[in-house]
């Protein structure tokens, strides 16, 4: 295979390079549409990614096409625009240069404009060694692999005779009370009392135990005080456990060991967590902070400048997971805006502005959804807030229009109407590559590393 | 984990154990649904798979969730009707025993009747070593496998500049002109010439050369010559190209070689191999075998006696993949009514009935039909011999009335409607898992017991 340089050689057009292929991303490839560029968006994923709907793949209500559509088919049309798929392993904004793997193949592309926008992973504040017992909630795989564990604990459980391993095997743990970890558990509730009744005969999947933990006091920080505590009101008519003011000190394959604020823990007995509680922006955002000196917030995220370019370099825009911008957290509208917005000053570029007249990026907060049930979401708007059946309706719709793009509006909404009207899920196939194979890798790489470690020399 | 037993005891009703939740154990179990016994029906899948539209999945027109439903919420509402996953390891027929794993766990399920409905997997014809580079089409994991590779294949050759690489990635051979041979080269033509159009810049998916292996004469052998010549003239409108009167005799990871009539051998470069040619029963076979004396045919198949049982065991019945019955390919409608026959036998049994009066079981044969194309499939049912857009509505309907048991019929239909009107696919999602993750684990699985061997003593 070896490098490539194909893409490096001197156009025409100016050369924009986007790296990723999420909200940010690929609005910044649609906005630049009608411009007198070359695109080239590089992606690790074949796919472009709703993420906030990442949970009912994962919790089996939808399949993952619907969320996933291939980023070069919905691209297929804009005719300035290529995708590469590659993972991005360096930026060198010297040379303005990105080079990229994919397949044991690296291939180079040069640019002009570079758009960066390659998200963020979920973090486990330094203890990299959880993720292997709880996954997080970030690509299709986690979902899928998610899936994978909330059904395997029961079909083990069917399987088991020893009440303590049974009541390990029926305890979900859900770490994180944000959005993502609040419509996860209430969906694992709505799962396991509605989809899953009657059909174990050894076990009752309602006597399963969902738990919430977080570290702070209430629920849905982003949504405010009232709000949170009319999404813990519902989850615990669910039967979802709260445990707020916890944080979780220790997860192995057996547990969960939370620390309470009166320094107390305790140890809860579970076979399936995910973790929701946290992320950390792209590392890529280290390499831009060697080679411009622009420095990394607490979360990896980039200090960009007021028009979300690097200091130093006004052609090397940081938008979405990975921009810190007072007053925009991690979400969607976020990344939208800040693709756009980049794009935009890619665009008054061309037209022979200059970047130093650049008026400043401005979120425009649109408000905050999360579906906690069927029936109901909690919505702030500005100042309006309110939540239950009508602001679960809001969620729908607003849900779908965002899906307009998509081929899938008309399956979801399908899926929808089956799912919340009739508790049953289509989409809870287990494969066996997510379903046992991925432990497996993991053991196999882990016992090869040892295996190579011990036959190395000593001095090696 | 360690061994339970706890399904051994003896019950006051009949215990009847199903091995196999494929069209025939399913079927058996349904059928049962009256009866005064209890069933278990152990499988090491969770979901029963409606393998026919296997290839819709493989070339992303529908989701997995759609052809396979949860076996254990189908049979929920059946309360005489336990499910246990599991992949059994061990029939003893003289203890009327059956032994099963899961993830670690061993469970011993003792019987008064047994249904044998394994099924059957790919054959390689003695050439098992071909299975890792063209994959079957048996399970999700394979269809999921094969879109990850057809995808895989062009995105790679996006990225070539060597012709003759690119040559080998767009090249696709599919082994095999049954039914499913023929189904997926017809859709996988029609995919990179509809719905990948215009979607790569530097790649026409329609220079791909899709070529259908075949060692005989003609294609759809068990639908006669007509309609073989029909599906041919069909397929090569779409471009496939038909290389028939070949063996294919080596296969690796850059090539397939086909051996002609004449002699001559011919070195197809390709990169995506797909592998439909065989079948062979499931290995339970052969511990039947062992244990009862009955004879095997040449594909593993049980040579049970007119009532499908085994012989001097007028309690153990086969059927589906895994019974040799003259006149009866392995087809869905011959596991199904075999398994309804089963279950008919034991309910006779029930009530008193000598096995030595069972009448012989009769296969009514429904005809056949494949969809060549969209708008276009064969269809023949008896005498009575039809191709073209009518075959193709007739296929359509029938395909949908059989899925009626599940709740996917609405959804199937928008998806079809989607793809065979816009060409569009609403599944294309390729995971890390599917794509990379697979082949890594063979490596590595690979890798460690060359490492083991290496370090085991040589006398061991």
């Amino acid at each position: 295979m070896g490098v490539n340089t194909q893409r490096d050689h001197a156009s025409p057009r100016r050369r924009v390079v986007i790296i990723g292929s999420g909200f940010g991303g690929l609005a910044a490839a649609k906005h630049l549409r009608h411009a007198d560029v070359d695109v080239t968006l590089i992606s690790k994923t074949t796919h472009h990614l709703f993420q906030p709907m990442l949970y009912q793949v994962a919790t089996g209500i939808i399949a993952e096409g619907e969320i996933a559509p291939t980023t070069r088919v919905v691209l297929a049309e804009q005719r300035n625009a290529t995708v590469l798929v590659g993972e991005v392993v360096e930026i060198d904004l010297a040379a303005q240069k990105v080079r990229s793997h994919f397949l044991g193949r690296t291939t180079t592309t040069g640019f002009d404009s570079l758009v960066v926008a390659a998200g963020a992973e979920q973090s486990y504040f330094g203890n990299d060694q959880f993720a292997e017992f709880a996954p997080g909630m970030k690509t299709i795989d986690d979902a899928l692999e998610i899936r994978a564990r909330i059904l395997g604990a029961f079909e083990q459980a069917e399987l088991s005779e020893d009440p303590q391993e049974i009541e390990k095997l029926l305890t979900f743990v859900v770490v994180g009370g944000g959005p993502t970890g609040v419509e996860l558990a209430g969906q694992i509730a709505e799962m396991v009392r509605g989809t899953l009744k009657g059909a174990y005969r050894r076990v009752d999947p309602a006597v399963a135990r969902v738990v919430l933990v977080d570290g702070s006091a209430s629920l849905l920080q982003a949504f405010g005080q009232s709000l949170g505590e009319k999404a813990a009101r519902r989850l615990e008519e669910l039967g979802v456990q709260l445990l707020l003011n916890r944080r979780v000190v220790h997860v192995d394959a057996d547990s969960v060991t939370v620390h309470a604020k009166d320094g107390t823990d305790e140890v809860l007995p579970s076979f399936c967590k995910v973790w929701s509680a946290g992320v950390a922006a792209s590392p890529l955002g280290g390499q831009l902070a060697e080679q411009s000196g622009v420095k990394l917030d607490h979360s990896g995220r980039v200090e960009v400048g007021p028009d979300l370019s690097l200091p130093g370099h006004p052609d090397v825009f940081v938008v979405g997971d990975m921009m810190a911008v007072p007053g925009v957290c991690g979400v969607a509208q976020g990344a939208i805006q800040g693709g756009a917005y980049a794009a935009k000053a890619i665009k008054a570029g061309l037209a022979g502005a200059d970047p130093a007249s650049r008026k400043p990026f401005r979120y425009w907060d649109k408000g905050s959804m999360a579906a906690v049930s069927r029936f109901y979401a909690v919505v702030k708007v500005g100042k309006v807030e309110f939540g239950g059946l009508l602001a679960w309706l809001a969620w729908l719709g607003l849900h779908l229009v965002y899906l307009v793009g998509y081929r899938n509006r008309v399956a979801t909404l399908w899926e929808w109407a089956v799912t919340f009207f009739s508790e049953r899920r289509g989409q809870l196939v287990v494969t066996v590559q997510q379903g046992v194979a991925r432990t497996e890798l993991k053991n196999l790489r882990h016992k090869l590393a040892e295996l190579e470690k011990a036959a190395a020399p000593p001095t090696a």
